[in-house]
């Protein structure tokens, strides 16, 4: 966050949109004290928490609201069921089971009740695939459209896999294909639950998280709860046949805006720049240690149809994440998309 | 609910005004097939799901939002408390014990982060002082300030209070006073959990649940639930002060509207139509079997300082709740305060 130099007021002083969704859960956060049955609290992609027995429980919370998530006419099979994905995929990201979901649901009192009654078939439908009850919820009256959904996973006792464990040295990998995920992906994505798990069971990941701000913004997360530097090669980046249509379009929300202008890689090479900055992708990102990783490759290639891409490795640069195109060497320290950040 | 005689369309054409949220959750449930670790589903206070060891689990979600739920001047720290202590009220209502919260907050991109710490600062005081750790949960800009606020608790495994263990001849009782909640109480509600959770561990109780809607509007959903009937005494409902105040100031909204002007008690007696219809009292309605009942009175006398009425008792007309004023028997079947329902 770059705050100009002449606006010394202090950090509560100001809007939301003025300091950025990252900066407001730092500041959140510290109202927030820790406890011994939190294993991992604020900061991942899920809570881990304690329960007792085999299992640590996963609890995540996200909402999809109308013009933030998706534009009014999206069909509500479609909202239910990215609703309950975005959960799912940071079950995923944890190496965990889904087990139940709860659904609040906002809605203007005109709303039709077919609409609603899609929305939670949609919902209904990809928990059940993938194992999870709908046990509950509340409908409530509001200004718009909203589903907010509240899961509880499982994972063997400590066994969770968190943002915190990349080593220097390890490989970074991502499943999938990145970028222009709002031309169609963010609404259809399958959840990387079977990935994750396995993953998990196998012992072959050291950190892993979703990607759902896009690289630019996700990785330096991961750095950050590490300890760690990533670098990141161009080349390597598996950019959507999505990311590169948009090239051919105007590029009306592209990186740079949200990088104010720094990244080689926007402009010629936006297909690259869509892959690293539009987010909402949900797949993968994760460490595997480099002694492993050609293991890693062929038993992944026997199990899965999936791409899954080395895109680069774990430096020491405590916290700094490098994008390297040939011979030159940028940085990727982005905002990427932040709910409330002002988008000038 | 009343549907015009003229009105043939199906439910699933009319609008979530026009059929309201009794036949909303209704419907929507039909979607969610049932399952072996759910204990209870969508229906009571809280979902109860098995998960292995000496505790079940309850699982509870509530949204507070603007101008349905607070009005827009409201301090943050009263919105954090109050969003807190809906889930605690659920949990206390099962007779648990809370242990984790998530909490979604949806803000305006124009608010100031002083306003959403207020309101952080109010859910975690509350949340702390019964025990309950706030691990995580999500921001996001929307059209207006709204808190959804996920909270998992514990009780003995099959010790859950469900709102359908009510048996005929049991007596009703009520804790503390009802009605006029808007004027204060419902921003500052303490959750009855030291209560709930004594009147599980002393076997005292058949069937619980919190009055959030209002008596007029909740007691026939403990009766549907039990599959038995319930007789008030009009006399033996404990009206609150801010409840009698209300008998004073011009009925907008008073009881008669809700109940489509059926109530005798409605009119001259409105402490009384505030005391059923209002609803935000956050109390526990529960019933006791009749044997127990002198001995429970004694004993809560012992423990608590809280009020405690005796309101009336669980009779065999099946679905039928029935106010007693005197020798005159008027039906309580209620909509009570439906969310998405107009209010002509």
């Amino acid at each position: 966050m770059r705050l100009q130099t002449t606006d010394y007021r202090p950090q509560t002083m100001k809007s939301v949109a003025e300091i950025g969704e990252n900066a407001l859960i730092r500041q959140l956060s510290r109202l927030v004290p820790g406890r011994a049955d939190v294993v991992a609290g604020i900061g991942d992609d899920c809570a881990v928490v304690r329960v007792g027995g085999r299992y640590d429980l996963l609890l995540k919370s996200d909402p999809v609201i109308e013009r933030v998530h998706f534009p009014p006419g999206t069909p509500g099979e479609r909202i239910g069921r990215k609703a309950v994905g975005r959960v799912l995929s940071d079950l995923a990201a944890m190496g965990g089971e889904p087990l139940w979901i709860l659904m609040d649901l906002v809605a203007p009192a005109k709303t039709a009740v077919r609409r609603i009654e899609a929305l939670y078939r949609g919902a209904a439908r990809l928990a059940r695939r993938h194992g999870a009850a709908i046990v509950g919820g509340d409908t409530s009256r509001g200004p718009a459209l909203e589903l907010h959904v509240f899961a509880v996973g499982r994972v063997p006792r400590g066994k969770a896999v968190l943002r915190s464990g990349a080593r220097v040295g390890d490989r970074v990998y991502v499943t999938g294909v990145l970028g222009g995920s709002l031309q169609g992906w963010h609404l259809r994505f399958p959840p990387r639950l079977a990935e994750g798990r396995w993953l998990r069971e196998g012992g072959w990941v050291t950190a892993m998280m979703d990607v759902s701000d896009g690289l630019a913004a996700d990785l330096p997360r991961l750095a950050a709860a590490s300890g760690v530097g990533v670098e990141v090669e161009a080349d390597a980046i598996p950019v959507s046949p999505a990311a590169r249509c948009a090239d051919h379009r105007p590029q009306t929300k592209d990186i740079r805006r949200k990088k104010g202008g720094e990244s080689p890689a926007a402009g010629a090479r936006s297909g690259l720049a869509h892959a690293l900055g539009d987010g909402e992708d949900f797949e993968l990102v994760f460490t595997v240690p480099a002694c492993k990783s050609a293991a890693f490759e062929q038993a992944w290639r026997r199990k899965f149809r999936l791409r899954c891409s080395a895109i680069g490795w774990i430096t020491g640069a405590k916290g700094r994440v490098r994008l390297r195109e040939g011979d030159r060497i940028s940085a990727l320290d982005v905002a990427g998309y932040e709910h409330f950040r002002d988008r000038r």
